[in-house]
């Protein structure tokens, strides 16, 4: 109850301006009780990704359960987040400026936010398991970040989008779905194989959270450390 | 002068906090005359725009008379900016909140930034041209728009960008630009031409700049506009 009062208070009065106290006020409860529960205003932010990241679960159980295609299955796991967050549009566009930061413990980037973000990502795992087409093999170990990641880039789209009922970021969904599934299927292609381990280790290092950066299956790039620095750039035709 | 003393009041007190007549102040014009040079605080960025695309322009000069290579020609041209946009690090990230929502008229991709940003995909172009890799020829019309994409995708990430001298930065450059020039060159693999085209109208339909979007060269899908929301979601395998 603390927790939906808050959300209520930030979607009418903002984020910044919304108080602890007013909080437990407009629950009816003590301060002292309020910071029981929640033990500051950033905790709530916490609280809210946790519930958000159930809800998402919760709504994709459908077309988990019933599609084994896995385009349709992408789609269903970004429509049904786009169904659960639309109540808060309003206030993820005006929350967004406290939480774009990656320094920020309000990030979906941060260490505080570990909680809610594997559980997205174990939703993806399943997506990906559960699929028809599967990735190449060294691209599956990262993949389910990926697409968390991917999930991010929707996200940042959504915050921003101005049309009605978000028509625009569900567009996005539907356009990009069968391309990601597309993309997907043409990991396993042998010549790729390089490229896709580069990009893999790039979004790896440098997008991905830092704890999950050592995760099982990463490996150093082939041309070894030096590439960052040292080694010829020019060595980027493959054999077209 | 206006516009340099309003980039350094910007700096100094955030740009929220500094008024057309403090900048007229300490620049030793009248208010009126400030006004005369410049309609508005929105104005006052757009001339940062300007200026930063011009000197962006003069200092890739070097690298795209030297190098014909196309991943140090990318590399050359990022770094540039870089080196020319560090001065401004700490303004942009507390003016960043002003401009990352597309519909403000100090967002890269407004209708009021369209002068600057048509300056930077001018020097991608150029950066194309002069290079000894060819993209595949479809891809290529679009090729200095997605550039500039992805330079905006530099932007956000030095944005927050903590690292000393924003060296994570560098870094990223140093180890995307052998990539992003490998892609290039794999974007000629006729089996992947279908992925490619759809990519590219995506991220023409969704992230480029209204202005853009009816670009010459932009076709529509091949699928049509049935494709957007009615048509089949699992026509992903392609031929792998």
């Amino acid at each position: 109850m603390i927790l939906d009062t808050a959300l209520r208070l930030f979607r009418e009065r903002g984020y910044d301006r919304t108080t602890m106290r007013a909080i437990a006020q407009e629950a009816g409860v003590s301060v002292g009780n309020a910071y029981y529960y929640f033990a500051s205003k950033e905790h709530l932010v916490q609280g809210f990704y946790d519930q958000m990241a159930e809800e998402h679960t919760a709504a994709a159980q459908d077309v988990l359960a019933k599609e084994t295609g896995l385009a349709r299955r992408l789609r269903g796991v970004l429509l049904a987040w786009l169904d659960v967050a639309e109540p808060y549009h309003e206030f993820a566009a005006q929350f967004f400026k406290n939480a774009a930061d990656p320094a920020s413990p309000l990030s979906p980037f941060s260490d505080e936010s570990e909680g809610p973000r594997e559980a997205v990502i174990e939703l993806h795992r399943r997506l990906l398991a559960g699929a028809d087409i599967k990735a190449d093999p060294e691209l599956a170990v990262q993949l389910p970040r990926l697409l968390w990641l991917q999930q991010m880039g929707l996200v940042l789209y959504w915050v921003h989008d101005r049309s009605e009922n978000c028509a625009r970021s569900r567009a996005l969904v539907e356009r990009t779905s069968p391309l990601v599934a597309r993309a997907i299927a043409a990991s396993r292609f042998r010549v790729l194989r390089p490229l896709v381990r580069e990009v893999t280790d790039v979004l790896g290092e440098f997008l991905l959270p830092a704890g999950d950066r050592t995760a099982p299956g990463r490996r150093p790039s082939p041309a070894g450390p030096g590439n960052v620095t040292g080694a010829d750039p020019e060595n980027v035709t493959g054999n077209p």
